[in-house]
This record gives structure tokens, sequence and C-alpha cells, in this order.
């Protein structure tokens, strides 16, 4: 199956069912997502339920607002000819790219959830999300991938288009499909060394989430996320991660997460607290994050069954297991460890020596892990029946 | 749960149930295995249906006889003290050490059928076969490991004592206990840093194995195996492997062993090809192997999901997936794939140019995997109740 015919490059396909049917105005939502889990350094993410919205509507001139997270911090800034920094516009810019359409002006207004700079993946959802837009907002259906094991395999569109703007799957991919996703970036090792595949293709796959998962996240505040780093963030964090790691690292890091894909294969919470240990990044980030590591041993202590760096950070997430809704009376002291777990975290940051005292103010999110990935809230005029094809609409459209 | 109490020190335990019941005789099965599978660098393996049978009765003075594999190669000298290079005899002292019994004086007959130097884990067989022997010649029941997640755990004794004399788990592993194995040598990180861990301890756990899967395995001629490397070839191979690696071959190797899991887990052969690709000690091995590239690019070419060197080589295992039995014309094409891969494989070991003549002459196992591992076959006197906790008993003893 080396050599596959026709070639593995991306191309623009519409499907025999899919019309030029622009609209006027589009608002999807796309949720968080936090990166690696641990172990699974670019290759595992994991959906978070909590969501950006993001409208998008054709107007005479271009126009950039924000309200939630970030308001007043990202700047807005966009020039008649569409030119901004603002990823969201990048995003629409390339999904009309994509389409073949002239980008149209737009104004885009963002109701952020997602705090910026914590590792909670909110440049991936502002990609996803200008895509996802962009792309119904041109009226192009996206070709679903096809499995790789046949030989007319073309890879997952939007799934490609989002990796090549973020640079990396591992973020873009649950933002795109929701859940837990591991992704592999293909290259030429993979095609048997042929000379057909340019792209660094991604593919990506949904691994099951175990029943009851509650996750327990402390953000920092934005002054400190905003303080020690520029905009480029994931970028600087990167930076202080060697190149080259000891073999062993390597080896214990491939050994958990097998183990950790197997855990939630299984809905085994027992050995999650190994299955997240990492150390190919964690250390080396340590050294800026004094919480890090008393955060995480904290969780676990207090009964978390695993807990990490989200993405690049400084977020950490702990996974403990509780109830997704009903009657909190309903549920047994197990299904309720989230509030002593962060807790426990509150106290350990609480504790760092006082010239650490920036850490300290941040804020818990106690949520789920979310189903879903980016879809389309609404669009005007209503969305066709085929765009279905997105796979990843909810609602009456 | 760091921590925890009692200290996660190995240490001999004995149920109540045990007794005291030494035996004269004790023949034990052990299977071949397959370490790394391609990305599972140190962490996966798989016990494969080809076994040896070890025999070992109390005698007047010590003897060894090999039949099959490596007889007349392994040398089978053994002083009146039971002073041995042999794997068998030292395996052997080790568990009457562990049992806390004086070493008897023992004849071990080897009928081999795993090929020696070739990758398939013989080695680990002569370990694994030894303690199980020694084991139940002396006698002693083994506790089997509590689960991690518990603060009573304590580690699978047979385990950690064939990881301890073997170096990895990944071998050992499939070796006890059969079937795909996922292997983690836990650290003082998973524990927290706490001074109580002073072992590397090792767990494993057992990975589903799709139904119907066929493997064909290419192992050099006996001369080949000898002669390009001494009978410390695991460790001759390792030292071909650099101590540091990449960051981003690590992440390569990350991202397929998660999809290797995740497939294992669905029963999705179709990604094999993919999550079988390993860059951290294929590539450096391919140098003094010629053999390996062209013959797995040929097993994939011909319909394998997945082609990888077996172990530190130089055996090459292509998955197929086909019958494992029955009636061969009650199979379908795509169930008997194993003799075309076979036959693409020979034709591109045979292709290479003559001064790789030496690496032509080898055989072709087509087997199984192995669902059970190390087991004893009889004893005399027959074995108590009481052995059925080494869980891997098979017949009736």
């Amino acid at each position: 199956m080396y050599g596959v015919d026709p070639p593995l490059t991306m191309k623009r396909v519409r499907s025999q069912n899919s019309q030029k049917n622009p609209r006027n105005k589009v608002v999807v939502r796309v949720p968080a997502t936090s990166a690696n889990m641990g172990p699974g350094f670019d290759a595992l993410g994991l959906g978070l339920d909590i969501w950006n919205e993001i409208s998008v509507e054709r107007a005479a001139k271009f126009k950039i607002t924000t309200e939630g997270e970030g308001a007043g911090a990202i700047p807005e800034t966009v020039d008649d000819n569409g030119e901004s920094n603002h990823m969201v516009i990048k995003a629409l810019k390339r999904a009309f790219e994509y389409a073949g359409e002239p980008m149209p002006r737009v104004k885009v207004h963002c109701r952020n959830r997602i705090p910026v700079c914590s590792g909670f993946g909110s440049s991936s959802a502002a990609i996803v999300g200008g895509l996802v837009a962009g792309l119904a907002l041109a009226g192009l259906e996206l070709r679903a991938g096809y499995d790789p094991g046949h030989p007319q395999w073309l890879p997952e569109e939007l799934l490609q288009l989002a990796t090549e703007m973020e640079g990396h799957p591992d973020n873009v991919a649950p933002s795109i499909y929701g859940g837990i996703q591991l992704s592999v970036q293909l290259s030429p090792v993979d095609m048997g060394g042929g000379p057909r595949l340019n792209a660094q293709l991604a593919l990506s796959r949904r691994v099951p989430i175990p029943e009851g998962l509650r996750l327990v996240a402390y953000v920092p505040s934005e002054a400190t996320r905003f303080s020690f780093a520029s905009a480029d963030k994931t970028n600087e964090m990167r930076a202080l991660l060697p190149p080259d790691v000891p073999r062993e690292q390597a080896v214990f890091n491939i050994q958990r997460t097998a183990l950790l894909i197997d855990c939630l294969h299984r809905g085994d919470l027992s050995l999650l607290r190994f299955a997240t240990e990492d150390v190919l990044h964690q250390p080396a980030r340590a050294t800026i994050y004094p919480h890090l590591k008393p955060m995480c041993q904290a969780a676990i202590n207090a009964g978390a069954h695993g807990a990490f760096l989200s993405g690049a950070g400084p977020t950490i997430l702990a996974i403990c297991s509780g109830a997704t809704g009903g009657d909190i009376f309903t549920q047994t002291r197990e299904e309720r460890q989230e509030n002593g777990v962060a807790n426990a975290m509150r106290r350990a940051v609480d504790s760092l020596s006082t010239k650490h005292d920036q850490w300290k103010g941040g804020k818990f999110y106690i949520c789920s892990p979310c189903y879903q990935g980016c879809h389309v809230v609404s669009a005007d005029p209503p969305m066709s029946d085929a765009m279905a094809t997105f796979g990843t609409l909810d609602g009456d459209l």
C-alpha cells in the first residue's frame, strides 16, 4: 500500500452534493483543549467543556470585537484588506483561500470563555473556529478523511488546514473533534520513503473517555499569564525544551503513553497516576512554573487519578472521577472528589514562598471533557443538508 | 497515594495457603517473544506460539543437555557448586535463593524450538523458564501483584525477579504472561520522588490481540546470527543506539505507540502500517542489518499490516491477518496472506547484492501469537492446589 494512487497531497474537494451556498452570517462554538496529558507530548489532547463562541458576519468594513477572556488584551486591529494578526481573521482568510473565494469584509465578534495564554488551546480555538466559520460562510463542504488503510485515502481536510496553521495536531484535533484525540503526524518514513508525500499529513483518532471523568484545572491570573511570556508563549515555552533527549526519557514517556491509552480504553483510572507521568517536557517547564510540581503532587495526594501541565502551561489539570451532572445529593463521596482536590491544590500553591506570590491568585475551573468539537451554532441563511458532512453540527440549523 | 505504606520494596511473601512442598522434577514450557513491535521500544512485547520446554530434575550431580536450537552452541558447563553461565541454571539459583532454600544439584534438559540470538527472546525464555521451574521445584508460591492504585500494592513478584535478571521488562513480560504486554518500569518520579522506592519496579498489562492475527517471521541462518555478534548480542545491539535522541524522534514513537495500543484495543488493523513505524532503534540497527528495510517494505507491499525488527533482531516480523486454524479450504484469500507476504520477503532478501549473501539463507516461521505464557507442564510429585495461583498453569497437574 506504499505509493498509493492518487498521490497523498492535499487538494480541494467538493462532494457531489455540495452546492455553492454562501452565507451571510455564521456563529460557531469551539472548545478549550488540553494538550499532552502528561506523557503524550505532541501526541494527545483533550477537549474541555469550556467554549468560545465566534460570530462572523459579512459587513461593509472589517471589525473585530471581543468580550470575556482576553478582551482588551488581544489586539483587534485589521486593515481594509483584511490584514491582521488576529488568529480568527487569519483562519477566515485561509478558509476562503481554500474555498477558492475572495475573502469578504466581515465583522467578527468573539465571546471568549477560554482563558488566553493559559495552556487551554485558545489559539487552536481561534484557528479552528475561524476555519469552520469561514468554510461555512463560503459554503464549502469538506471531504472527511478516508481510512488510510485504503488506497483511496484522502486526509481529513479540516485537520490538515488547522495543523498547517497551528504547527501541531494535538491541540487542534480535540478542538475540531472533541473528546480525547491521539494525533499522528505522518512523514515520509510512514510512506516507505517514497517521493509522493510532500506534506506532513496529520491523522487523529478518538480515544474513549472513561465515564464520569471530571477535571480540576488551576489557571493562574491573567496578569501572571501575561507577565512571564509574550503573546508567542507557545513557541517560547517550546524553546525551554532541549532539542535532544536521553533515550531513557523517550522510553519513559513511550511506556506511559502506551499505559495511558490502555487505561482510557479500559475505563481504568487506577493506573492513571503512573500513566500521566512525564519527563520529556514538564521538568524543564517546572523551572519557570514553581507551582507545577507541588500542585500536581497535592492533587494526587488528595485523590486525583492524575495531574499534569495543560499544554505548555501554566494551567495545571487534575483528573478526578465525579458525576457529570444530576442531583448532588445522589452523588457518593468518591463522585465529589473535585472540591477536595481543588482545595489541596490551592493549599499547595498558597504554601509557595512569597517570591512566588504571583502564582497564587489563580482561578479553579471544574469541568468535564467535551464529547464534540467545533460546531456551527447558527447560520444565516440556514445550512443546507449537505453541510451535515462536517460531522460536528448540533442543534437545528 | 504517594508514599504508600507498607513500602514498595520487594519481599518474599508466602500466601497463607502455600505449603513447603518441594518437588523432585518439573517440566515447564515457555514461549518465544518479540519485543518493541516497532515504536514501543523497551515498552511492548508479544508472545509467540513457539515454545521451549525445560525439564529440571534433582540429581546426584549437575548436568545440562540441550536438543534443538542452540544445541552444540550454548555452553553446557556447570561446576559442582552450580556455577554456570547457562541462563537456566542462573535463574534456577535465583529462584531457590528467593525461596530461601539451598540450591539442589539438578539435571536440566532443554528442548529448544526458539532460535537463539535471533531477537525472539530466547534469553528471556531461559530466565523465565528457569525461574518458574526453580520456584515450582522449591515449592514457593508467589504473590500476584496487587493493583498499584491501591495502597496495599505489592509488585508482581515473578515479573520483578525476571526483569531484575534480564534488565528490561518488555521481553520477560510476554514470556511470563503471553499475549501482547505493555510494560512500565516505575521510577522515583512515579512515586512523587519519595525515598521509599529503591527498586525499579516493573508492571505489565495485557493488551488485546486482534482476532486472527498471523505472524510471518524471517530468521536468518544460525551461522549468520552467530557470525556478526557475540553471545552478548542484546547488549552489543543496544550499544549501536545513541544515548540521546532528537525530541522529534521521541514524539514520532510516542504518537505511533499511542496509535498501536489504540489499534490493538479496537482490533483495527488498518492503521498498523503507520502504528508500527519506528525511528528510535530500527534506522540505527539497519546499518548492520541490510535485510531490515527491504524486507519490511516488501511485507507491507504484499499486504502485511505492519512489519518491524523483532527485539534487537535480526529476525523480521510481519503482521498478517489469517485464520489461526481450521480447514484451509474455508479460509478466504485475505486469511491466507501469510504465504504471499513470506514470498515477497524472500524475494526482497534474495535481491540484496552478493556481499549480503549471508542474510539470504534464513528460515520463515509462520505462527500465531500465544495467549498464555510460561507454565508448568508436569511436576513430580504433582502440584498442590495452591500452585494454581501462579496463574500460568494449564493441563492436569
